[in-house]
């Protein structure tokens, strides 16, 4: 196994870029992870893997599946000395991480399935937590407005725990998207508002997209009439308290429900 | 109103303890907020607040309520220098934070209305997460084990969004607290288990407590016998990728709709 010691290394000084810089990540196309689980994640979804740091520590713990390392073979790097504080400065380093190629895995929308719609979302927590949803209730893919937070900072990648590896994603103009797909598709807006249509009220037919807003200030006016359709959650309590993923969670699972 | 420039006044070091050490607010029966909207939510949801450290730039930005300022009268310091420096660390300081009375607001048990229990739960965003979605959905209390993180570290303090102020709340051992009421209340214990009773197939009786684990290790064998009951999210997908936030809330989302 190859082994990297300098801090100075040009493998280092790359990693630190890519975790750092979302303009790093777009321009070579690549993110990092950190964690043996989200690494065996990454590999098992079909993630090209281009290079994987671990330091004696982690090997020796046997934590990491051999399997996976030995199939990267010559792309595994033993991180030790200087190197290693440059790389693993979390409070709890895990004392593994990788470089990995961003994936192009687009939804399909002939498929006329369920997909989730996030606009102008800012929180890489959030973002991270409504995929990791998404996946779990098996939606079809989401789309992404450009000024959503970056989808590959550690963040999200954390809180989207393999997620991201396997959900359809686009991120693209969305007004747009919505003007160009709204005779094929069905957009609902997710609104705060008991006037709205309540989500058990509704049954969703196929092509059907929900549309979540801003954490602060939800879908604007615009953006609701442009989507056509509302949605809310129907509650007399104080509904309008839930954060932003707990509000998309309800609207999604309801959603699988209704269709 | 009276003003701190000292980073050594007994109040600066009260402060500090209080936010750091959870023995100091067990012992004192005090906890610490961040944050204009937090104080607020705290003092109109009848919070004893023993005094507000506030800084100039945040009074002159007139973001707090001047009323509430007002009618805390001589509880409002004014805090400058290297006193403000050792206050407010965060990386976006609001520049006004306050000691708050720990609450002691039981639930009613005779209510025999829902509830929501937390079982050595360990990570404060998800804690806060959940009493936020709890008192968004009306539930009339939570009961959390004695294991479970405290309720009243910042982080916790932060996700919860003043639902920590409303909800009625019990710490205490629960293998005793389910023993003894098992024959009053219902238990359900929800694990990730297809051959387990779906959330969707229940009815819920009155006096009903909906039962989660430990984010990593879910509930134990012993937990889940004690507790008498099982449910389970019954997808066909990737269920047991929930989080536990997430899956809590369609836990509590669906005993709202189911009783």
């Amino acid at each position: 196994m190859n082994s990297i010691t300098s801090r100075d290394n040009p493998r280092i000084r790359e990693y630190v870029q890519l975790s750092s810089q979302k303009k790093a990540r777009i321009r070579a196309g690549l993110f990092v992870l950190e964690g043996v689980k989200l690494l065996e994640e990454a590999f098992f979804s079909g993630i090209e893997i281009e290079s994987v740091y671990i330091t004696p520590e982690c090997l020796e713990s046997g934590k990491s599946q051999l399997a996976v390392l030995e199939q990267l073979g010559e792309k595994v790097f033993l991180i030790t000395g200087a190197a290693a504080s440059r790389l693993f400065q979390s409070k709890t380093p895990q004392g593994v991480c990788a470089v990995c190629r961003i994936p192009e895995h687009r939804p399909d929308f002939d498929k006329m399935g369920r997909y989730l719609g996030l606009w102008d979302l800012q929180d890489p927590g959030n973002v991270g937590t409504m995929l990791r949803t998404a996946d779990a209730l098996g939606f079809d893919g989401v789309i992404l407005s450009r000024d959503c937070c970056d989808l590959y900072n550690l963040k999200t990648v954390r809180a989207a725990m393999g997620a991201l590896f396997r959900m359809p994603l686009l991120v693209t103009d969305m007004q747009a998207f919505v003007t160009e797909y709204r005779d094929k598709l069905t957009f609902y807006a997710s609104v705060v508002d008991a006037d709205a249509p309540g989500i058990t009220s509704i049954r969703f037919p196929a092509g059907s997209v929900m549309m979540i807003g801003n954490e602060g200030n939800g879908l604007s006016a615009e953006q609701v009439a442009l989507c056509g359709n509302r949605v809310t959650i129907p509650m007399t309590g104080r509904a309008e308290s839930f954060n932003a993923a707990m509000a998309a969670t309800i609207l999604m699972w309801e959603m699988c429900r209704r269709s």
